[in-house]
């Protein structure tokens, strides 16, 4: 019989078991938004392609503006005006200068640009300068930002709509991403009707698989639901073989009674090889983890609140590693509004809603009797209390793991 | 003459000026994660519906287990048992018990389950207790969780995974939402070309337009693109006319030159009514706000990285007003890993790289000169130094907002 692991064991034995899939496709910018990039992004061009001036005025050469002043302004003759989007191919002559609308090219010779609040247009074909120029002064420089060969993004990244912005800059108008994973979504017990059914006497409505469904979809993944399964060793079986055949991935959830838990052990063992049973945390105990072949094949807790907490905490992360995401989650620093005792042995985690007060961001905990819309409906997040705490005062910080 | 106005004007301008649309649109359970919620949600059912038990065990009263102990089980009368999925329409008589699994139903008359490590069967119709119940222990009763009546969500609730299980729970396969707000996407200058292009001389690509339209689509809104439109008024306003009949708001992103930004202005003036000429942060100051009825008529600045931080500090929140959203966005706190100077009298806003290091969460601010793709590629958020604020040290504590 396999131990009960802690949280961070299970986080190795997910790093050390399963390989990312290395499937990519390649998607248009307009549809790469929160995909994760497959290879590193290199720019091939120079990002400007020209030298640049960031301010509207004059471009000129910085030494022939040296000592000006607006007692004494540096007369320059004016030698035309550089459009916007258009080129400045030619070279500017000493004691000149062009007019340059911010973004808009440098002749060459230039080597700085003078703002229009420090110049004066005589009207007679010569402009006055009353600061002097700096060479480099608001000027960018071809290839500042970005040339051919820097790399921009790194592989494992999800994009954000910053980073497409970046592509769109460069050029790039499509994109090597990892195929998203297909995960089979299967419930399990003989009291589940779907949601859309009013439940009889003893019987509830399935939670798992809405509630895991949208969770996958919006981490990237494709959801593919096998619907309810009765409490048949059988029956079971075959639906998890078919999930496995047509899926990268496969969800049970269910099975809060000890015999469909053993049963759901048997199948997987028999499909391949069991790695995990039992997590050291509360709720999320009853865990199973087993592969057969690189698909993960995995047993969730029956009751939704602790399946929801499991599932965020591994199922996601084994699915990103599938899909070679490199992306950390971040927590946000709050006061839990009351005080929390907690089990010695396991860690603990909470739901909780947040809430400013006075500028202080609050945590408050949602406590229920074995509850289940309750803890999932309005809740912002969640935090964890170590597996060595006995428990958390009112007061105490709490870092908080955002829905 | 507009004065500039400062981000919390900005925000109390926007709360002000503009209503949400009030306009809403059922969709399925399966479409709902991320929308917002148009009016609150109420259980219209009791959860669970039935007496339920939370542990594999016995069913029974417990005074008929007072005082029993591993020495002296209470003998009980085994009266059967109940099945996953069926109702216990029966009543328990006294000195009995029946076996129930975890999340099964409870007879009449039980009022405590005893876990089955704490029983044993003996195999002649009786059931050994070994530690005595408690009126309520390892129950959940009918209503516990939720009942008629009980509001489970609040209007302008942004749909979480866990709130479409809850939602999944009480019957509700379809929800109320706010109808995404169509965003009318300009962006003008002569020196854009689309993405698929090769910029000529003088020329650069439209990074705006896709970074912008990734960003609404995120957000929940539907972004429709008008295209590049080049430095010409009446096109200008003809495609802002346009984009104001189609949509529900209007981003014109560009125009860097000050006889764009003049135009926008007087165009914006001429369609509605022109409320915000510069905000007093930097980037990002020439920004321009009005509205043509309740539609905002927004102007942005040209540069990618200006607009991309007012897009995320203002048109979004305006935009989650237009859909009645209520959400708040959470910082992480990180250590500056250098110094930073910062103007005085506007905020400033920087993008940064986050990391750990040695399980602390450091941010790296992105410095370049007017840079683009390096100041938006693989960054993880940006963080805001105060209109007072001289700078930063190195280790000094920054909020960060997450992309």
């Amino acid at each position: 019989m396999l131990e009960v692991k802690t949280p961070e064991e299970v986080l190795r034995l997910i790093e050390k078991k399963f390989k990312p899939l290395g499937q990519t496709e390649s998607v248009p910018l307009s549809a790469a938004m929160g995909r994760v990039l497959s290879e590193p992004i290199t720019a091939q061009e120079y990002v400007p392609d020209f030298d640049r001036s960031t301010v509207d005025g004059y471009a000129c050469r910085a030494a022939d503006t040296f000592g000006c002043s607006d007692a004494i302004p540096a007369i320059l003759n004016l030698a035309g005006e550089v459009l916007m989007g258009q080129g400045a191919d030619f070279a500017l002559s000493r004691d000149s200068c062009v007019y340059v609308p911010t973004g808009g090219a440098i002749p060459k010779g230039a080597d700085c640009a003078v703002m229009l609040e420090y110049t004066e247009d005589y009207g007679d074909g010569t402009v006055g300068i009353m600061k002097p120029g700096a060479p480099g002064m608001n000027l960018i420089f071809r290839g500042d930002d970005v040339f051919p060969g820097k790399e921009i993004l790194p592989a494992g990244r999800v994009l954000t709509a910053q980073d497409i912005g970046a592509l769109a800059a460069i050029g790039r108008i499509s994109v090597p991403v990892a195929r998203r994973v297909k995960v089979g979504v299967i419930s399990t017990g003989d009291e589940l009707v779907p949601p859309n059914k009013t439940p009889g006497p003893g019987q509830v409505r399935d939670v798992n698989s809405p509630l895991l469904t949208a969770m996958l979809e919006a981490f990237g993944a494709e959801a593919v639901s096998y619907g309810i399964v009765v409490d048949d060793e059988a029956l079971l079986r075959r639906k998890m073989q078919d999930a496995a055949r047509d899926c990268d991935a496969v969800i049970l959830s269910g099975g809060s009674s000890v015999g469909v838990k053993d049963a759901a052990c048997r199948i997987i063992e028999s499909m391949g090889e069991l790695l995990l049973h039992g997590i050291a945390i509360k709720p999320g105990k009853p865990t199973i983890l087993g592969k057969a072949g690189n698909k993960p094949l995995i047993g969730l807790p029956g009751h939704p609140v602790a399946a929801c907490f499991v599932a965020q905490l591994f199922v996601l992360p084994l699915l990103g590693r599938l899909m070679g995401r490199k992306r950390e989650e971040y927590t946000v620093t709050a006061e839990l509004t009351e005080s929390l005792g907690a089990n010695h042995g396991r860690e603990q985690i909470n739901a909780c809603h947040l809430r400013r007060e006075g500028g202080k961001l609050m945590a408050a905990p949602i406590r229920s009797k074995s509850g289940l819309i309750t803890q999932l409906a309005g809740a912002d997040g969640y935090f964890i209390i170590s597996r060595d705490c006995e428990g958390l005062p009112k007061g105490a910080q709490v870092h908080v793991y955002l829905y």
